[in-house]
């Protein structure tokens, strides 16, 4: 039985590059004083990455293989870091997307048993990117996509971006919907990161842009399709009763809701993966236990952002049975189309 | 030993008048066809809260009473729906603001066994808000201070309002900090208010701002400010580990997070108490319990928005002890100064 990780990132030389040399916000940058790597965030905010972390997503061989092996990791699905190619204008992030496919598709031969893809797509491209996932998976093996939770000016609710999720319906991979840097300005401030972050603007705009898609309907329209996200479901699990509110009132006027087959909680119970990354406090991880149930827990070590022998020796110390952990390692993955 | 909602909501026959009245969002508005009450929130969504809870709200009296009988509520405290005086320019809203605390005055002074008041305040105006504070605890005997998650374009974590913060904590009344319609523009959509309003961008923007106020250091300067949170924290107890990553992570450089004596998820566990208000979901109360502990969480039901009974089975069937259940009821209302 195989212990696979369903977030782990990378980043690639080139990618490297374009960070340091792209102008405006998010960019890579050195500290000249200590001579660190920083991600600038915006005129306020940074977040101070620094080389080990730097190179940890650069190494795709040995370093992380070894990371791995002392984790008792055996499978990690790799994914571009956040921010992902949707930064960039339509054709450069196309362009883009398609040679860090290939890269990534390199990588998984050398280690077949290693690593698995999740495609980068420019969403900036809808057909382009339907077209791009739909190569990945077939030609390069790829078992799903992984995307930031907002393109700048809009999210993945809307209708532009449904032939992406058409495909991956059609095609049974899931989509990974991660945090990228909010777009929302009042996460945008002089506290950079620590708001704005993985503390907790990360989770809430990814939460937002899950509630959006659930209220457009595309769960109607595409029943099948999957999502997947992290950090314990970025907070929803807490709040899986209270998002039903205009759908279970008597009084809430139908023509005041948006109308849906099913409820927002059943979506998040049956269309939603969560994985266990980031989150490492046992009374979240009990909640989204009872919420969601255990079927729809993945193993999610945030590699290398976060400390995956924390995650591994959370895991280790839930009270839950030893087959409920299996599930979570390894077992679940067959929902999401990867077989142990 | 008495029962003590912290969250009841009232409104005046002149608050309804000028919510009518008003232009722009949000208004009421009366549905031509079904003749029902309805909160406008902006063009493309509307809460149809109809004439029955109108009326309830408006109720100081005899129906309110029954209510608060028949779901074994001994003492509500009462405070002006949301949106609140914050609404409308400082001048009106702080003249606003002293009618009101004078009317919930005369009612506590009909009912004075029955009723606690929580002041409105218009913090347009800081330095005449915190007057107001200390007039309507000295004076009136009001316990605390009920606000708005934000003030359009800002929220209680900026300087300007740090006086009425430094009354609250030198008074010794809590503030509670509340959801009212979000100024994020993202939550602002066509969904209405299945994305923007109680299912989720009520909580989302009042953690944000919960968030927002701890970082601000407002706390190390008033180590003794007790904030309230209705809804079980609005999902921040979930967060409780992952709000202090910038914190923790030993890579991060202290000049990339705001400088704060003592970890965030420390200020939540110290200056915050929890009511249970419309999450009546047991994994949602029982990480909430686990997170902050027994001693931090109040009874709130949300009067008359959820349904009181629902909260008060809800709470009955837990699977805590009486002894815990009893700190909820009533005797932690000791620790925001309400003696039972």
């Amino acid at each position: 039985m195989k212990r696979i990780d369903f977030e782990a990132h990378f980043i690639t030389d080139e990618w490297v590059s374009m960070m340091f040399e792209r102008k405006g916000y998010p960019r890579y940058v050195r500290d000249k004083e200590t001579n660190r790597c920083r991600v600038l965030w915006g005129p306020d905010g940074d977040e101070p990455i620094g080389d080990i972390l730097l190179n940890k997503l650069l190494d795709l061989g040995e370093g992380r293989l070894k990371d791995m092996d002392a984790f008792g990791i055996d499978v990690q699905v790799l994914t571009l870091t956040t921010p992902g190619v949707e930064l960039f204008d339509a054709d450069t992030a196309t362009e883009l997307a398609r040679k860090i496919n290939d890269a990534l598709s390199e990588v998984i031969k050398r280690h077949p048993d290693k690593f698995i893809g999740y495609a980068a797509l420019a969403p900036q491209n809808p057909e382009a990117a339907a077209d791009e996932l739909e190569r990945c998976v077939t030609e390069l093996g790829f078992k799903g996509w992984k995307t930031g939770s907002n393109y700048g000016d809009s999210y993945l609710d809307e209708k532009k971006y449904w032939p992406i999720l058409e495909r991956a319906e059609r095609l049974g991979v899931p989509v990974y919907l991660h945090p990228t840097f909010p777009a929302i300005p009042q996460l945008r401030t002089s506290y950079g990161f620590a708001l704005a972050g993985a503390p907790f603007g990360f989770g809430v705009e990814t939460a937002m842009s899950m509630m959006r898609l659930i209220l457009s309907g595309v769960f109607d329209e595409y029943p099948s399709l999957k999502i997947i996200l992290g950090h314990l479901g970025e907070g929803l699990p807490f709040l899986l009763k209270r998002i039903d509110y205009p759908y279970v009132k008597p009084w809430f006027l139908a023509d005041a809701r948006p109308p849906l087959e099913r409820k927002p909680s059943e979506c998040l119970k049956t269309n939603v993966f969560v994985t266990t990354s980031g989150n490492y406090f046992d009374p979240a991880f009990m909640c989204t236990y009872q919420a969601l149930g255990i079927d729809r827990i993945l193993l999610g070590t945030d590699y290398p952002y976060e400390d995956a022998e924390e995650c591994m020796e959370f895991l280790k110390g839930l009270p839950i049975s030893q087959e409920d952990k299996d599930k979570v390692y390894s077992l679940n993955a067959g929902q999401v189309g990867i077989g142990v």
